[in-house]
């Protein structure tokens, strides 16, 4: 793990408060680290609804599949994540490891174990043992508390040096619901999703499958439009369960998806999966710059993601931020290369506010001063028209520095 | 560019024949480098004959146009390429600068404009003045020698740390014709093609569409099966020269498709574009490792070659290579990420003789210190089987390392 924390964590941390119906608790469970927590349990009160978005990798965790075994039941009681041992590629002992904690946890909670969810991260290929922390299961479920949510995103960590929150809130008419959320990074994180396990959770009432769709939809521009390293993790898992306890207040149930409410929740739930997105970003190993990359007159909004992708995965473009080099030549190798529709004589290319090339070369009024200055910033824009239709995409990456290779280089040994 | 030579440099220098048919100057023409050649001529007997493969970058070089504008003529008479601009995303005046190459070539070797081809090398987006080099060529085509192909090597040369060169003989019956070839890298190296140069020429008479067929059917297992950092490059060229003088010396042109000579001649040029090619991973930017990846046991070889690539990409696999943790972990999250079928529980990965993993877990028999000791190694081979079908690739690639992004993070300023 680095010492230093990065910088460019988020110079405030939301103050954190409750959702009703969600009782968190962690612990030490030795897993991997020492004098740290890394055992994760949330507690749902009864009537609570589940949605989730999970890896693409064929190689998937054993965590991973309970969850999609489990979710179309959309009832959930209980989570535990551990961090140190992703419990993947771990065979027949992987789904033992995930069997033995999923009836544990539900011992504790007084659930059915199609009602627990399960996520692990951290080294993969090392069996997990779950007797060390499943006779602690019953403890924490019967201490957990309402106001952990801190203490939740730290137990959750890898190489992350920060831990990542979000909160938001809803007016529903004269009510007021509320949606929390945690994620983890740093590394093997790309799109579909990024390497990472994030939780959210919100006190409205809503029923399963309106809450999937709203999960669904709400990925692609935000936790499927970052990438660290391109690498797609065995393990990447977002959940998001709604107690429902906001009904007790008076606010009704959602269970039309034309409810008229569901617009106001949908931004709110999409702002706060950018946030915890671009926090994952701002934690990528080793970064040092945060870039966000906009690509317009793309043939289609899919080509355009492509593309912008293609340029935000480019080790040659994210050395050159890396090393504050204005370096709009490879944006245009990366352009060349997604194997997208591009007219390399329509392209035009902006760092920040500054155009560096236009119809096929290099801007007549480009200042090469004024480009060097602007890379400087913590935080690049890259935008590159294509010229060619209105597809636009925009994604998140950040640079690739000695420190990436530093970490990744020893992090199992 | 980088002061030491690559520790993964070849140790023997093969001496270099003459393949009549192909003199050769260089100069120092001061583009961009000092002290140094950036300037190579060759000059092609008439009859020559040419095929060649490019970039599939939608956002080609100008020499790349213009070359792809000349090969159905199937002749040539001269070749220029320069080092230290690549002429690319240069617009109008990028294709006015090879339009004054050509000319100037032209005159200078009497030939037809149509005959000449180019090639650039260097940084991307900057207009390269065609001026500086274009009074050279007079001269240089006069001067011309047979025995200059280490010179040529060292002309081409960008963040290259040595020459990259390669010779074969062929017997046709009691008759020996002569391959030679050189190559440069060594970063933004992707296959399709890789992104270098290369430039092949023999003494053999073989008619251009047969010539073409043999470099397009060679290219697969060699130059398009190596990786540096995923990033194609806008420039890649391979040319290949034939200038038929062995005809002088007896040996019959090759102008049938069915000629038997042909089964040998492939097997010496396929070894020789090989070499050129592993030479350019050898020297892949800051590397220490040469990495070969075999898949076996995938669909169908496409598939295979996908998840090698996929594989030989990551930087995780990479940047764990780089710190010589044998962490197949990563090995399957590449396997996963590749999109190609796959199925968990039948994967088995090897480094080395050493098997990590069988039937979708850690090897019983693994030994962490076996497979530590291995990693020490300057070659790593690594080898993954789906368990799937017959499908097999093997690619090259290198490591990860902190030198990589310091070359690629003050590259061009």
């Amino acid at each position: 793990m680095s010492a230093a924390v990065s910088p460019l964590a988020p110079r405030r941390t939301p103050a954190m408060p409750v959702i009703e119906g969600v009782r968190i608790a962690t612990a030490e469970a030795g897993i991997k680290y020492k004098g740290r927590t890394d055992l994760l349990t949330m507690a749902f009160d009864a009537g609570t609804t589940v949605a989730g978005v999970f890896t693409r990798s064929k190689c998937p965790s054993a965590p991973v599949d309970l969850c999609r075994q489990n979710l179309p039941g959309g009832s959930a009681r209980a989570l535990v994540v551990n961090s140190g041992n992703a419990n993947a590629f771990t065979g027949t002992r992987g789904r033992e490891s995930t069997g033995l904690t999923a009836k544990a946890a539900a011992a504790a909670a007084g659930c059915d174990e199609g009602e627990v969810f399960l996520a692990s991260t951290g080294v993969i290929g090392e069996p997990l043992d779950a007797g060390r922390f499943t006779p602690l299961l019953a403890d924490l479920v019967r201490d957990a508390k309402l106001d952990r949510w801190n203490d939740a995103a730290k137990a959750i960590m890898t190489t992350d040096t920060f831990p990542k929150v979000a909160t938001a809130t809803v007016k529903f008419g004269g009510q007021t619901v509320t949606i929390n959320g945690i994620s983890k990074g740093a590394g093997m994180i790309a799109p579909d999703m990024a390497t990472m396990l994030a939780f959210v959770a919100t006190d409205a009432a809503i029923a399963a499958p309106i809450l999937q769709g709203l999960l669904s939809r709400g990925v692609g521009a935000t936790f499927n439009a970052i990438t660290v390293d391109s690498d797609t993790s065995t393990s990447d898992t977002l959940l998001m369960f709604a107690t429902g306890a906001a009904a007790r207040r008076g606010v009704a149930p959602i269970t039309d998806s034309a409810d008229p409410r569901l617009g106001a929740f949908r931004r709110a739930l999409n702002r706060l999966l950018k946030a915890l997105a671009l926090q994952v970003v701002r934690d990528g190993e080793g970064a040092r710059k945060l870039i966000e990359i906009t690509v317009t007159g793309a043939r289609s909004a899919r080509s355009a993601k492509r593309i912008a992708l293609s340029i935000a995965n480019s080790p040659l473009v994210k050395t050159a931020a890396a090393g504050e080099d204005a370096n709009w030549g490879r944006v245009v190798m990366a352009v060349g290369k997604a194997g997208e529709p591009a007219d390399r004589d329509r392209l035009a290319i902006w760092f920040g506010d500054t155009r560096l090339a236009v119809a096929g070369e290099r801007d007549p009024a480009y200042s090469e001063a004024e480009a060097s200055a602007y890379m400087k910033h913590d935080e690049i824009a890259i935008r590159v028209d294509i010229g060619l239709g209105r597809g636009k995409a925009t994604v998140w990456t950040c640079d690739l520095t000695k420190e990436y290779v530093a970490i990744n280089g020893d992090y199992r040994s």
